[in-house]
């Protein structure tokens, strides 16, 4: 098939440091190649990728020293390069909330929209029944229930590439628990460790903090920091991110907001680490209960699942991490809504006969690995 | 003429404090009542206006309570309802940047969109060369330079009303300088209080504080206001401006940074108040040096213009105020601009033979201002 998969320009694909849609669409477009698909990303000039790029500007936006830049002009250049080249594909998967609606009006049959953020925002119900012709794709079944009435097609959750060699670690070699993300009141760091404190375990933290959080983490968290249970090391990148984890007891996710996804539950269980959150948003469905993790209500909950927790069978978690959330997995799941897509939508006319064998062979593996 | 004018949705039209593209907006539309046309304005539900409103937003972004809020869906939702009543209007007049370009590709002729803010942003040009076909007016001939190749259809300076005898003063009674903006390194507040401490005059300091600029006017400016000549107000509103411009003896305008247009110049001159500002963007087009205030290059020469200023014709500065800066002019300005739009693109059926007649009477109105 030939996709084009259009991921926003604020972070380079894979992301350098910390970013989520970015990072997700790179493994996407790793795993499609890897299933014979002929893949275009538009994206900026620092992408590194096995498809074919298209290079619509010199570099990512966040960390683009030029001193003024405008997002918008930005991204409707992106989305009319897209636009120029649309007969070229089968499927355009964007990955950029809503912005291009109004280029693609003729052909939203066509096109593939996963919503990657939370949907509790005021403005979005009045787009979403404005345009209620785009295929619209969760990453968690929970995200929907902002906007139910949308015009969903399917749920795919996202999966990662995680070597098992280089992840999967069948001990917790450094017995101390784990926060990765951001210092924000939604992720929950000032719960994570008071959990650690009561436990008298101690509590690694990997967090980027944001312009919008210094208030925050300066006011809030600091002071709490002042533990010798507990230790901030800053942000930390993909590569380190295998020692970090799968050294880690559990990793504590004790969220108090609708997380549309969480990738880094996932990342924990690449490394065969449990996961112990908090049942907000995605986290019911991405955790196992009792088998990946565990999902907790409260402070006392959660210090009795860290103890639970270390009695799970590492490698069960991996089991699990494999099936579900591999980037293979994830690629099939799309696979099987860009099927669907083609199948209601009239086929053009150049999509030839190995494409639709394509299809059909796709489709026959991912039925596979659901029931495996 | 049937006109629609649609303002962004981060402030009130007209605002409640500072925002200047709301505010002229909000002129624009009362002067074109004024002169005999049929506005609608498609606005927020704070909207103030005499125009038809189209409700699209309950209130303005910027000071709307709602804990998240999307900027991208509520300016979609914006266009696609303007869209939705294309017909309905002789000309579509937007102020919002360029969100408006996938929508109108076909009736771009019939469009004219101001750019308000600064070009030199480092996505512009690929945007305004993408979409060449959207009638651009600029609001001061220098704002161009940063896009010299775009579809520039005329100059429109910004006007307001302002009533004589609210806003005019004959004599500047609290023999203060003044400096009215925000607290922005762009803006040279610093340059502003060290002008004043040169000349020992009081300076009175009538700035908002953005959550950007927190540290720069912590960090640089809070120490230069422990001075018994330097006094900070804080963020005024349109009701405290004639009192506090028009006590000055002259506005000071000591910028860093290509302005696109400075309302608080015109605001100044409307209480007969003289500027003094630097060189840059706008300001030598703004100011008629010499009478309306001064152009310097550096603290010397703008020493020496704030003892020039005060003996300037504040009765001539009022005059040229209402003869270049009044909302009449500039609604002339612009239904100079619309008719011109009008002859090169083809009528549609439905205009009317008297809106035909208006047009030409406006334009013959215009001339004669011109030459007036």
């Amino acid at each position: 098939m030939k996709i084009a998969q259009i991921p926003p320009l604020y972070e380079a694909v894979p992301p350098r440091l910390y970013g989520g849609t970015e990072r997700v669409v790179s493994n996407l477009c790793e795993a499609l190649v890897d299933l014979g698909h002929e893949v275009t990303l538009f994206a900026s000039g620092d992408a590194r990728t096995r498809a074919e790029l298209v290079v619509v500007r010199d570099q990512a936006i966040r960390l683009d020293p030029a001193p003024l830049k405008s997002d918008m002009a930005a991204h409707l250049s992106l989305i009319s390069e897209v636009r120029a080249r649309k007969d070229e594909f089968d499927i355009i998967h964007f990955h950029t909330d809503m912005i291009h609606f109004p280029f693609f009006e003729g052909n939203a049959q066509r096109t593939v929209t996963t919503l990657h953020g939370r949907l509790d925002l005021k403005d979005l119900p009045s787009v979403y029944r404005r345009w209620p012709k785009y295929p619209l794709v969760s990453i968690s079944d929970a995200q929907r229930g902002f906007l139910p009435f949308a015009n969903w097609v399917g749920t795919v959750y996202h999966g990662m590439a995680a070597d098992l060699g280089t992840w999967f670690s069948p001990r917790p070699r450094g017995g101390y628990l784990a926060f990765l993300g951001r210092m924000s009141p939604e992720k929950g760091p000032d719960r994570a460790i008071a959990i650690a404190k009561r436990l008298g375990m101690p509590l690694k933290m990997a967090a980027k903090v944001d312009t919008a959080d210094e208030a925050y983490f300066r006011e809030r968290i600091v002071p709490l920091l002042d533990d010798p249970l507990i230790e901030f090391i800053g942000e930390i990148g993909d590569a380190q991110k295998p020692e970090f984890l799968g050294g880690a007891s559990a990793l504590l996710f004790p969220i108090d907001w609708p997380e549309p996804f969480g990738l880094v539950m996932i990342e924990a269980m690449a490394c065969g680490t449990p996961v112990v959150g908090y049942g907000c948003g995605s986290a019911p469905e991405v955790i196992d209960h009792g088998v990946t993790g565990f999902i907790c209500a409260n402070e006392d909950e959660a210090v009795e699942a860290v103890h639970a927790a270390q009695r799970l069978d590492r490698r069960e978690v991996r089991r699990r991490f494999d099936r579900r959330f591999s980037a293979t997995a994830m690629a099939r799941g799309y696979l099987d809504v860009y099927a669907d897509r083609l199948a209601k939508a009239p086929f053009a006319p150049e999509l030839a006969q190995d494409d639709a064998e394509m299809i059909e062979h796709t489709r026959g593996q991912a039925s596979f690995a659901q029931i495996a």
